[in-house]
């Protein structure tokens, strides 16, 4: 039943993670309904396997049943844990944390003679993480029996199979060597998994539990023992069924559980048909920037041999596929390790490759901060390049909303940041970084297909710290960036145009960290006003570059900063560029408030 | 010789690591002088063993004999490895990155059809970092057969014996499970050491050996075999010895040379004295912060059980062994696993504690970046307290220098950054981190041992988002933050009004990432221009956050940001800052060229 939840309510909210949802239901509904007490907690490392875990506490009573209709959404449950939802201890989505964050509970309950177990479910892809490995030393020498780790080791990972992105060799030897009490099971026969807890139980070290399980369990077509060894990517890892799959896993799920009912000699369930809500698909005419990313990297390489691309597991939504079909030697997969990633690119560029290192941004500008730093201090060229840029899509939540990677790169010196406003920048302002840069870069990629309302000139090309203006107006200059802010505050001229009498000039600056103090004074002068419109949190954003500017210069001209003010919700795109004050309707009230 | 050189280094320079040098130089000088190729590369992953290296490149005849006078000199060596030296190949000093870029120049090789094997030396306590086993497994994957790291098994890290740190376990077992070929000898004995290499050369596998060597060496007294196994804390880790201890250390060196080279038939060596450079010993009147944050660490504990302290290995250098004493069940020693400590952190707070994280500025807010912020997207309430801040001391080059802290916490939403400008600030900005701040907070400490002169009103309380006036002015408002900013904010503020007739008001605004816009244009207003001074990268420095308040009010004053904009360099501390124009006269020189 909690598999035809799960199943529903990724179905409903349009994306979510499926496979590793049925691969570790099994375990999850047997911790909640059978193993802990009142003292014992559980949660899951890996975090996407959330909507599997909602339906086990909607089943356990501990969430209402009217959420299930209400993944990802700003008022329902979000997409990767929160501790704002009941029976979450602790926020994840971002990996390899979660022994750490287990550590720090168990010390706190010893301190405060408090007993309780902790159960932390991790992927097996998440292993690549070093941190985890960082986090077994001192469980075991502080003798923190009280940790069970589950790995839901369902041997595929984001793109494909563990094996072929990042093999994890001997898993057992490894985590015995750390010195964990190490148990193996079948994940997903629950006498065997209960009998495992059983085994281990006394045992005076923390212990871990290789529990092997299918991907996709429970769905014959989504379960990875279907596919070929050497499937280049598994269809069920993040993201919705389509229509037709999704009523044939349903049905396949409510047949084999009326079977088991009628077996146990139970009525039968009865079903709800509910009208499947409009669909949000993308328009014919939006634009897919990580694809022209795909187009103009090639472009690149094909021109530059010791151009080469690194990846972190993100094959398909980096936009590597082509490139690593095209160049299978100039691609290096690193698994899901990006300090790693980045060190490796660092000692490429010191022997003369141009490395261009690929994750989203939310983990490629911070997990390997310091990394990324100890290559710009060798002063040598790295193309970073940072997608799912930005607080939308909003589904997945605040591990993976990334609104603070200008702020920690920014000061990498050397380092130029740019984020394209559409296709064809793409590939200008990749050019200006392979061939004009002086040093390294970074650039932000929104990954939403987006309808934009505006085009560049023909004969445009980027210049370090210029913008370009794409509406004209006299009263209030917004200067923003990508296509998200771009739409909306083209949008929101139209709305101070006709509301408030107030004529706004939009400005595309795709320059993140560098501001050209002279085009800005020219540009802005005659304005009023300027606003500064950050996809980011306002601390950091681009806003501070452009006000750095204008205090240096003296203008006197008022600056009004609209951004991210605190950690944005998980929701739909519409519900959380509403909420956080970045829509059109939005960005024109605060502008009339302000200035009008 | 090299030995004896490298104390003569670390004496001059007044600081360098002499016990890891020694450890690890008779494997240095092997491989140098024995058995590379001119096609091979080594360096040194944990990069403090940079004085014995040093000495055996000059014995190699790479670097000029001359520079044995200028370890830690601007134009002499860096404290830490950088590329601008000839024989350095990567820029290291923050621990767990080597084995990542070894492999990123083997890949780098191997594209290019370019032969040559890479040696790399780790500590054994860099062990603990996530990085390093991050790092192992795609080597082992990809077969990279040319790379052989060199474990400098010394038994002890910063602060004391490893085992009593975050014991490794069975190191062997451990690598063996991550697919390398593993061989250990003595790594003190270079014939045994030898006779290894050419053991394992054949292996397809990339290569670790586990060097069991002694920590200082070559020198009786330093050699940490000398030590009972419970010491608390090594002395020869880091810093010169005393003129005592390093007479005695010359000699015992000197005469074993003699006698080895008199068995040898050769004649004996002449030694030169030199006078010893006059020591820049901090004068009586030096304020310490860090002896003052220890005090008032533990009368906040006092008064709240539920604080706790977490370390990573740098018990001494963080002020903690005070607070380890009185309370050692509210102690957690982490070892050098700096996004660990800060997940365990967040751990305890969800569960009731009050945990204050430390580690140096430099690795505390870039290593474990996405942790903090997980953590901050908790809302829970924690510490974090990073010392050795700002661009000195200068001596231990870009790795330590922590001028991108600010910009890399800033943006964290809820967190508050501060910094105390003396002794006396300490205690009421902690006291206002644990009993006032709403959330989160970093406090930013500045380890040099500062003669500071200004001090605080008797009354004085700090006040979020507001400074304090320490001198008067009318014609330029400079506004700055700790001690090293301020004595030479009032020290340019005399140059400024003797020698150009400008009156420069010095303000203290120990907030860094929020500035009360109220507070700052009545205390601004009267004057024709503001001074942002940030011992730090302008970019993302308290500065960002002046201009902010200043361009929202639209003031119109001009504003000039005095900070860091390129990777500082190694040196003396009057070297350093005179090099990034933040000492007095380069203030004043600034103010004056901007605004006279």
């Amino acid at each position: 039943m909690c598999r035809l939840n799960a199943l529903y309510m990724i179905g409903r909210a349009g994306s979510g993670h499926i496979g590793s949802s049925f691969s570790s239901l099994d375990i999850v509904s047997w911790l909640l309904l059978e193993e802990m007490t009142g003292d014992d907690v559980y949660f899951s490392s890996k975090g996407h396997d959330a909507p599997g875990y909602y339906a086990a506490l909607i089943g356990a009573g501990t969430l209402d049943f009217e959420l299930t209709h209400k993944l990802r959404q700003i008022d329902g449950l979000p997409g990767h844990p929160d501790i704002g939802t009941p029976g979450m201890v602790t926020n994840t989505g971002s990996l390899g944390m979660g022994v750490s964050k287990a550590k720090g509970m168990a010390i706190a309950n010893r301190l405060k003679n408090r007993p309780g177990r902790i159960f932390v479910m991790t992927g097996d892809g998440e292993l690549q993480e070093g941190q985890f490995w960082e986090s077994l030393v001192s469980a075991a020498n502080f003798g923190l029996q009280e940790i069970t780790v589950i790995i839901d080791h369902n041997k595929l990972q984001s793109d494909t199979f563990v094996k072929n992105v990042s093999d994890l060799g001997d898993l057992e030897a490894k985590l015995r060597a750390f010195g964990w009490c190490v148990a193996r099971c079948d994940g997903n026969d629950i006498a065997a998994f209960a009998a495992t807890l059983t085994a281990i139980q006394d045992d005076p070290r923390p212990k871990v539990i290789v529990a092997d399980t299918v991907k996709g369990k429970g769905v014959s077509f989504m379960e990875h023992t279907s596919l070929d060894s050497d499937v280049a990517m598994y269809r069920f890892h993040s993201g919705a069924p389509d229509a037709s799959n999704y009523r044939a896993a349903a049905q396949e799920i409510m047949d084999r559980l009326q079977a088991n009912l009628s077996g146990a000699g139970i009525t039968a369930l009865e079903f709800e048909t509910l009208e499947r809500p409009a669909s949000a698909a993308p328009s014919e005419k939006a634009q897919r920037l990580v694809a022209a990313y795909s187009k103009a990297l090639i472009a690149q390489a094909e021109k530059h041999p010791n151009l080469v691309a690194l990846d972190a597991d993100l094959v398909l939504d980096t936009g590597l596929i082509p490139f690593r079909e095209q160049f299978p030697d100039r691609f290096v997969e690193c698994g899901i390790a990006e300090q790693d990633m980045v060190s490796t690119a660092g000692g490429m560029a010191l022997n003369g490759l141009l490395p261009i290192v690929h994750s989203f941004a939310c983990f490629l500008s911070t997990r390997p901060n310091e990394q990324i730093y100890n290559n710009a201090t060798e002063k040598t060229k790295i193309i970073y390049v940072g997608s799912l840029a930005g607080v939308v899509p909003g589904g997945p939540g605040h591990s993976h909303q990334s609104v603070r990677d200008i702020s920690a790169l920014a000061a990498m010196p050397g380092m130029t940041l740019v984020e394209p406003s559409c296709d064809a920048e793409v590939g200008l302002l990749l050019d200006w970084c392979v061939n004009e840069a002086p040093g390294s870069s970074y650039i932000r990629l929104i990954s939403l297909p987006w309808e934009i309302p505006y085009s560049l000139p023909a004969d445009y090309r980027p210049t370090n710290g210029r913008g370009l203006t794409l509406a004209e107006g006299k009263d209030v200059a917004i200067i923003a960036y990508g296509p998200v802010l771009l739409s909306n505050a083209i949008a929101a001229s139209k709305v101070l145009a006709e509301k408030h009498g107030i004529s706004a000039k939009v400005i595309n600056l795709p320059w993140l960290n560098h501001v050209d103090a002279e085009w800005l004074q020219s540009t802005v002068s005659a304005c009023k006003a300027v606003v500064c419109l950050d996809n980011h949190y306002v601390i950091g954003g681009q806003g501070d570059a452009i006000a750095r500017a204008l205090a240096e210069a003296g203008s006197g001209i008022p600056v009004k900063h609209i951004g991210i003010t605190e950690v944005p919700p998980s929701g739909t795109n519409v519900q959380v560029l509403g909420a956080v004050g970045l829509d059109a309707s939005a960005i024109a009230e605060t502008v009339a408030s302000v200035f009008g």
